[in-house]
């Protein structure tokens, strides 16, 4: 007998749910008949889009709050967190027995695993030292090439134009003054601009959702193993 | 039209086949008839084990020779090296133009990603200086809670109830007195204890060559997406 | 002509006004006739106690929103946080244009200003990974001798006899076992035992909100020289 | 009744006197009816400025012989340094029972407790290797933006239109360039122009004796809180 | 009586003999008649250069080989590694018993004991990386201005000009605009170029092998004077 | 025509002319006809043993005014100071323009340079934070064992064997217990009992002075080579 079909949440935990929408549509690759499903929710409860280090911390409690509400959610079997701010994710390991990953976290590890420095495009300048300092608390500042901004207004982020030129020039930046040799994109929203710009600046771009859903699907595809059993081991306290 | 499919190799440094058996059959759960292949060859000009520095060492040319040997391998569109010392990660890098992955390395990093600390049972004590010194140039020494040995012969391998109780007893000595939250099994022959360990410690247990494999199998199902290519971002040089 | 009196601002970021009160009464030796005002507040809009990492991260939002709801206080000169997780640290000094002191930094860094090692005293063992991560994105992990809980229910505090009992005991531990020369206490709301339990372990211990408050109001004094001028200067974005 | 008011001592280990009255005009602020009494002196074998690392060294014995020569400030309930390179630190810590303060320790934790990178204005750059070790010491090198000169020799420190110039050039280097959100003047002699750069600059600029002082007396405040006591706990040997 | 003489095997891990007879010409004045014998091999079985990772791993097996096909060599009381990329030293260490030393890290910790920070004269860019990994392993990462390289091909280093005006570049480029105060020449095929680099650049320049062999034979001078003693101690396992 | 001989000069910063007398002892080793000249001289204005960081500090102008006093000693080649607290080494290194060795930072790189962890053997544990100091300004924590002390008073280090037995009980501490593989001898005045104790502890031990002393004649032997000069390149300010 088949084990149970084990279950992947990806939350979003800004308001927009055509991000949502995006996002799923990127992690379609990961799905597939006899894996996990991978459910894509949006926190309706959040800001439209996470800019500051008050959106990021405000999302803890709601997302707990979410998960009262939604009390069925607390049984999947691990969740990933699709905002590379990775908002909530040690108060949602202290609430939820499953594993919680955070893709900013998991495309910083990727992009590590992948052996070079790596760079980072940022939304905005003033959310570099956020970043900076996730970095740091996980010990890979010495693979950090550098983290910079394409500085583009929210307004402007869908002239789609606009924004992939300044990905373009900004990784070219990372890569030729820096010495970037993979290249992380600063955003969840970005997942539409990988392809293009990973065919344009030769080397690999990371999507941080898909960095942690990769991750994540990994560990519930082990366990799956186990007959019978698709629940992943409980986190001790 | 479908991109073509894309082609992961995961390479068991050891010349023992019937351990590079028990890594193909770990790596089933990751087979998909629309995914990547995933492909286990034996580097049969390797040892029978990698119990030593200059085993680790060796194993570079000889991983560069059987490229040689197997043309054709060179068009897959990732590695894995399935040996928790990660022999030729950095040679072959230099070597080929795509992504290679150590599943050691994987290993450290996806722990990582869970949040906690995390401790390494070993095989045998003189490994673990090898092992210290990768997880120092990552930058984990923080999350490592401590690497400890069975010491168990290779010979003695084989007698299942002796090891797997000395990896329980290893393991919990590892979470009761050194903080673990995570369990990494430091050799890839350790893959059939992974399921039980992991029921009977009741925290997450890490095999370092599924790790490395889903992070591969992440990347090469993204660039999948893109239309008419399964092939990797080549690695500037 | 003297420059207008400044002022500091403390907020609880509990809503339990009794520890708002102890606070209070243990700067009363920072206030005096000529110098800053020191006001302190209580967030009623927080939880009672500051036990989880969603409660440390719930507070940022509720602390602008206080702020907004009072704005006649974002014309403070400085601000100190009353609750060693420092919440909202960060998001605050990204809203507010004058100095925002955690106190918990405060503590650890005053600490490190007498040149030893320091432990911390912790009410609950699940808050010092929470800790450590401060400690160690501040730098100071090589000063940090050890953080240990004394495991006091809330509902246990208020048993003078039992906490400062424990106390005692885990920091005799914390210098005898692990070199401690200067004890952090590592709750605003411990307090009223700070004398008491220096006298007893005959090493200076440090409240964390008087640290804060010692260095705010330094900033301030030094800043109420300039003639006519109670501000601080703008903190550039 | 009240405690016994306390002292502090603040130590100009150069030998000018005009130095010293400076810095006890920049510390007026601190001194209050009620408060600790703070008490300048001029160590009178010290050099006349404290310009090379033989200097710094040399300053140990002297201060030792001063409280030899002085055994009334051996009550003391506190000393702090008034110069940028902590002359005689540590030597004094194992010498006396009272805490200890280094001004330039307690500028770097001033500013690190602000939250940004700060940078330093040296005198001299010969004295920047010096500075950077003791920063490296501490652990702060991550919030270290620069540490730049403005290589102005000591014959014309007293014209204060080109030492105001250089400052304020450096500094703004250190902010444009560097990235600092706080200075720190990198000299006990530059607390003249501390208002003054501050205004210009638009970011907050530390005095090291102030910082020091600052948090020297919260500590004696605190301390005087507990019934006729004046006294600092002992530091165990 | 005197103890026996001890022997210092310095082995140049490529196969070119001309670099061999280099090495030994430069180790000349560590010879003298009453000390430690200095004999220089050259492991035939190795490539005409070290120029990649392969290499460099290729060595271990290879340099074991030769101490089994020239078991008399096992009885040498230490070993330097002749090569920038300390090829096969810790695979060596595992095998023999006597110390083995590496002479980039000798370089290193030589230049450290200097003071200052140094920099790397490097052959081609692309051994930079493995360069760098082991300067953070050893921990010195806070003592390297830079690494660069000139540039020159194989063919082309035996044009003396061009090699030693490409080193006189590079060496000002680490001094003028990088700070450093040591220069490291990178490559054990530079010796010859020692003396006229350390007159022009007016600092030290430190030749790997030479800085190798000074330790080793400190190391064994020391030991010669045991009565009757020429054995260094074991290696514990 | 053979250079002239250079000179090292290897001061004892202590007054006790019976340790420079054991330390030029444990240095003949390094004599040679056709070698540098090795002096040991005593600075007679030094304490008779240096025991606390106001020594250690007070010896930097001790030694700038010997030099003063005897100019000629200003023309060696380098200088090795024999104290493992290498008081005055950054002074001298402002003051002269030969290279000067610490001979503790030359003993902990030599130790690094073997590969292994090492443990240090102090006299007194109140020296010890002074040493760890050192340690962690070079970047080798993570290579320090541990530095344990016998206790032995100064009147006591005279009974031979009270001391050896102590020393050698640290020592098989720091072996079993803490991991160390070499040992280094905390203090210069315990060189006698170097062969001794690795002959029982059968793992490397490392006297200070004699590491100094290895480094700084391969500096001068090799400069020696150049044609008509025994001068070290001048130290670039």
């Amino acid at each position: 007998m088949k084990p149970a079909q084990s279950t992947l949440l990806v939350i979003n935990p800004n308001s927009t749910q055509v991000v949502t929408d995006h996002i799923s549509l990127a992690l379609e690759v990961f799905r597939r008949p006899d894996g996990p499903a991978i459910l894509c929710e949006t926190l309706t409860s959040g800001p439209p889009g996470i800019e500051s280090q008050a959106h990021v911390d405000g999302i803890s409690e709601k997302l707990i709050a979410w998960f009262e509400a939604h009390p069925h959610y607390r049984n999947v079997d691990a969740v990933v967190l699709a905002c590379f701010s990775d908002p909530g994710m040690v108060a949602l390991r202290e609430t939820i027995s499953v594993p919680v990953f955070g893709s900013a976290e998991c495309a910083y590890l990727t992009a590590a695993a992948m052996g070079d420095k790596f760079g980072v495009i940022s939304i905005l300048s003033r959310a570099i030292g956020r970043h900076k300092r996730q970095v740091r608390l996980l010990g890979l500042e010495h693979k950090l090439a550098e983290d910079l901004a394409i500085e583009v207004n929210v307004v402007d982020l869908v002239k789609e134009d606009l924004t992939f030129t300044r990905m373009l020039s900004v990784g070219k930046t990372l890569i030729d003054r820096h010495g970037a040799r993979v290249i992380i994109m600063g955003c969840a929203g970005m997942a539409r601009y990988r392809a293009r710009l990973e065919s344009e600046l030769a080397v690999p771009v990371i999507d941080p959702t898909q960095a942690g859903v990769a991750i994540a699907v990994g560990q519930l595809l082990v366990r799956g193993m186990a007959a019978g059993s698709g629940v992943v081991a409980k986190r001790a306290a």
